[in-house]
């Protein structure tokens, strides 16, 4: 069947087979489908949407265009997570150790961060000496041996997805909800995963603003993942404001040692001890949330979730003294306090903004080129619905030049302070299994 | 403006600017913009639409993407003429004579056919000698001289138009009414047209087989031309048959011979003279349909018309003498009948199989490099609702080979004969001023 017969197919609400998305997205990985073709179906995707096997069938094509981790060398059921991304998001960090600290295997490939803050690999390289560099052999060995190893996402995991995205971030096709969960859902299956479980966050922070949009992506990826045969459950999150306190590299290695050891922010330790329990459950290891749950608090309370943390640094070069002397990891020259103009109730907290402030102080990336400084960002005092009195420190900016009133005035207009009491967001607005 | 950010804005229903239609058709021209944005754009268009506006703007920007021929030095109102297409539509050879002999200056530029039969030079090229290798100055003088030429469309008439054509034919955005009514309206304004009359045409032998599509493109059309400063108006044809009874480059000469002469095919004299009258009213030499179809009736029957065409022919190194004697034309070595099999009445003669027929027969190109047969070709005796009687005559077939089998079963199962008298379509629903 010619390309053109199948752009029409779609833009006129037909329904792809298997074998003829297998033949688009091996056409397109090939280059004997040229980009001019492969945008015009990203866009007739876009208007007409995908059936729920043109879905799946998508996401395995886009799986088998490329290298797919085998970790059945690890024996056990393995569970990945993924968020689909928001400010101040320091869950991995918190999570890999947690459930590999009641017996949940964490093989996790991670990126490096397009956006606020620097992606989980760059955090963990706050820690002096750790790095990813290690092959799949060691990955699998350091799995088996301390439950826990964290690497790089492989550059030949699929290629189809890469080339795809590249396209529709030029091609006004980016906002299509089965292209995006499609593009998720093949990356996870590829590096590996037996299970999946998925925190869609929602609100000003977020990928998806709207819960409507959010459940639905959320449905989307729950459906790909049971129909490929991959247990999959999404947590609905909250990222209206930012998650924990902390938003900066090293600032959120501090912040999930705090949380390992039961001392960290409420909605972090929620959200971690509520997405630990889904993996726990997956994993086999407990029979209820309500027992995983148990478990992952009786790990933070008896230590061995931030000795789990310890054993995974030194076992990736880490200095894993940084954990009782948190001041060994990088910290930055200038600690400058943002007051409350006014006495009241925090009504709000700019997600988005929050998370450029820390951009412009050097915390995150603009480009794939430019270098980060994983020292810098901000610590917030007061979340929504905190009391607060006029001249109480706000939030911390940590800098590596005193030069901040920019970033100062960002943070205070992004900070809302009111008279009456609020009553925020809940963090959790319910699970799709 | 960023590319991407128009397509986004197209595709979430916006309308474009006169501005950023002139960045998108010159970036898209000079490469700048590549394929693969056009093409999304292109397929933003087919489900959003353009209005009125945007397809004013399309259409000029595509215009002044390469050359505009300028007819000024013809003294008078330059009517141009299009048809959407159909089979055995020899309305221009008739046409162009017959409108010139009344004054209307006819400065035409044509195509070469790739379709069931050639175009309009094809079929003049059968006259011996005829040819259309003049410069644009003969051009403008032999209409001043003559009140009429022909000649080849030039290369350089809207290339963005040439570009974007070619990519909608394999990103399936073609059947965008928006995108065909600016790709034709650009053409003729490309070529120096005052005034144009349109034929659209309906029915399973043309590119539009509804009517409310043919009504929709039509009405775009005129909108078009009308907010741009040249007067249009469309007139609805039926192509559910074949137009006349000669489908063949030739054969279509000789039909268009006797229809100057006052003998030809009743649709097609009839046809001729409705666009003939809109052209006459719209150069300003009738104050009135009536008039001007008096006026053209006059030129058949004095002969004014088919001397016209006597005097076009010589001028382009034509041998005139085919007109007193046709059988000097292009004449294939067999003339095989096609018998009815049955008594009844005439239901219907599928246009675009009989179509088919006449390209198997060598009538056509089926790609760009084909050679035609200009001698070939199928010549009905009946029409729609005619009386027929077992035996009789439906069709001659002209071929230059005797092994016609797979052609005379194709025409057979083209014309259904039915027990019951039948009411034909009528030949013209409508007109759009």
């Amino acid at each position: 069947m010619r390309t053109v017969d199948l752009i029409t197919k779609k833009r006129d609400g037909g329904e792809l087979s298997k074998s003829e998305i297998d033949a688009l997205v091996q056409g397109y990985t090939q280059g004997s489908i040229p980009d001019y073709q492969m945008s015009a179906m990203a866009m007739a995707i876009f208007f007409r949407g995908m059936t729920p096997d043109e879905r799946a069938n998508l996401t395995m094509a886009m799986v088998h265009s490329g290298e797919v981790i085998d970790l059945s060398g690890i024996s056990g059921v393995k569970v990945d997570k993924h968020s689909t991304g928001g400010v101040g998001d320091t869950t991995t960090l918190v999570l890999a150790p947690l459930v590999a600290a009641v017996g949940v295997p964490v093989a996790k490939m991670s990126g490096r961060g397009l956006g606020h803050t620097g992606g989980t690999i760059d955090k963990l390289e706050s820690v002096p000496g750790f790095h990813v560099e290690i092959d799949n052999e060691q990955f699998i060995s350091l799995v088996n041996r301390n439950g826990l190893a964290i690497i790089g996402q492989s550059d030949k995991l699929t290629p189809a997805d890469k080339k795809l995205y590249g396209l529709r971030d030029v091609t006004g096709t980016v906002n299509s909800i089965p292209l995006i969960a499609s593009s998720i859902m093949s990356k996870k299956i590829a590096s590996g995963a037996d299970a999946i479980v998925l925190d869609v966050k929602t609100g000003d922070g977020a990928f998806m603003k709207e819960m409507d949009e959010a459940k639905e992506l959320a449905a989307c990826m729950v459906d790909i993942g049971n129909r490929v045969g991959r247990r999959t459950i999404a947590v609905l999150s909250d990222m209206s404001q930012p998650l924990g306190n902390a938003i900066g590299n090293a600032l959120e290695v501090r912040e999930a040692i705090d949380t390992l050891r039961g001392v960290g922010p409420k909605d972090l330790t929620e959200l971690c001890l509520t997405l630990g329990s889904h993996m726990t459950v997956l994993a086999g290891i407990a029979a209820t949330q309500a027992e995983a749950a148990e478990l992952l608090k009786e790990a933070i309370a008896s230590g061995k979730a931030i000795e789990k943390f310890k054993t995974f640094l030194t076992a990736q070069g880490g200095d894993a003294s940084v954990v009782d002397e948190p001041s060994r990891l990088p910290t930055a020259s200038f600690q400058i306090e943002v007051k409350a103009e006014r006495s009241g109730y925090v009504a709000s907290i700019a997600a988005e903004s929050m998370g450029l402030a820390a951009m412009m102080l050097g915390a995150g990336r603009a480009t794939k080129e430019s270098a980060i400084d994983l020292a810098v960002g901000i610590v917030l005092h007061k979340k929504v619905g905190d009391p607060v009195t006029a001249g109480e420190s706000l939030a911390t900016i940590h800098a590596n030049s005193e030069e901040v009133a920019e970033v100062r005035s960002k943070i205070v207009a992004s900070i809302v302070i009111q008279d009456a009491p609020v009553t925020p967001q809940p963090l959790l607005s319910g699970e799709i299994v």
